[in-house]
């Protein structure tokens, strides 16, 4: 049987990890890849409700049905999905290969996450790939390894009671990554500050920076099996729901009662 | 005692939301106003890396400090904590009121939840408030009394485990409003589609439309409240793992071994 794979990214289509990504999916099935035109790094979950967005048919990779779309990485899957694939099933949406982790809290403001997210809203089995290098030259062979492993398998047998899972890779040689680890998510966090400078016109201007910080030493993490030499997979979802915190919260409906002013 | 009040939205200073929800805050405690410079709806959690920022003190509400930012409503959070408010404590960031609902799965997309969650994530207990009106001149009035009432039990009892809530408010007068109901977020959707045109130099664009659709009938949901009359609380967060589907997916460590090329 061969499958069908929508492949995107954040970090636009010249990016060297959408190649390594678009490598592995053509040995495993028909590959259209929809990516946004320019880099789109910390774009989170955005959407452009208020201009026109665009599409253009790309010849990128040998073989490979290709588009470029001006908008956000959500954009390009909701492309994909309704203009793109009208009427074409797909079984698998991967994004990335992102050049940077994102592991823990990265998730949120990653556009390469919240498109394969995005997709597993539209019903699309979908895995978001990353490598913990940010150079553009990284080396993206050991984690083709794991990448088709893992894309092999779910393309297979699903993913069962989830659609969407974040699997990042650690910056090693193929003979020093253990293994894979499936993982919570770390409750880790950004410690950020701002640089703040002048511009020619006088005019103050502020540049983020910001160091990672992670106090969830638990065993259990993907910060911990990444800083193991593992290959960690977190099942993820959109539900934000603090369900432990509903029912120290019903006080709040005798308290807020209608009309008391 | 008196409480400092950090406030941000996505629709931008001029926004009658946000006057509204300033409005409540001034009778509690002092405010400090860090708003987006332009509307800034379905930007999510994006975050700006690649641009400087730019934030300007304006003078649009009488005796309260405020700031323009050129960023997005999660820069907004960031620049005020690190900029704006550094060695000054907050007890509470309040983000709206947002013109249109961010109930269930809008959480995601939704610029006004980001910057709560982002200011969450900072550290501050945080609250964000939309009014089911996407109108400018939506009645903010019933709002109002539940976001004071809302706004007060916070600052009084904190939130306990929890640092985040969604609230949504029906639009109805203030009679017809039931009281509040704590939930979960509903699993509901959007189906989407685009229209297609074509500019006059002849190019094609696509512009994103959609119709929300909940096939989630449970009464526990934010949905099912505020259909039935009811202000919506789910008390969120930032993890985004499914702790549910990690047993099933345990076999991913057995089939992804080390070096099996």
């Amino acid at each position: 049987m061969s499958y069908r794979i929508l492949i995107t990214n954040d970090d636009g289509m010249a990016a060297p990890g959408l190649r390594a990504l678009v490598e592995v999916a053509k040995q495993l099935g028909e590959v259209i890849v929809v990516a946004p035109d320019s880099p789109q790094s910390g774009q989170g979950h955005a959407i452009t409700i208020s201009e026109p967005l665009r599409l253009y048919p790309v010849d990128v990779f040998e073989g490979v049905e290709a588009y470029e779309c001006s908008g956000t990485p959500v954009d390009c899957v909701k492309l994909a999905k309704h203009v793109v694939l009208i009427n074409r099933k797909v079984d698998l949406c991967v994004s990335g290969i992102n050049h940077g982790s994102n592991a823990s809290i990265n998730i949120i403001y990653s556009g390469t996450l919240s498109a394969a997210m995005e997709a597993s809203l539209e019903g699309i089995t979908s895995i978001g790939f990353s490598l913990l290098d940010y150079s553009w030259d990284a080396d993206f062979r050991p984690a083709q390894h794991y990448v088709r492993q893992i894309m092999e398998y779910v393309l297979q047998n699903g993913l069962s009671k989830c659609q969407l899972i974040n699997v990042n890779i650690p910056r090693l040689p193929l003979e020093g990554i253990r293994g894979v680890r499936v993982c919570r998510q770390a409750d880790a966090r950004w410690k950020e500050n701002f640089v703040e400078a002048t511009d020619p016109r006088g005019q103050k201007y502020y540049w983020l920076t910001g160091e990672f910080v992670n106090d969830d030493l638990e065993e259990d993490t993907d910060i911990w099996a990444l800083g193991n030499g593992y290959v960690s997979v977190v099942p993820s979802g959109h539900d934000l729901t603090n369900y432990k915190a509903i029912p120290a919260m019903k006080k709040l409906e005798e308290i807020t009662l209608p009309q008391k002013i």
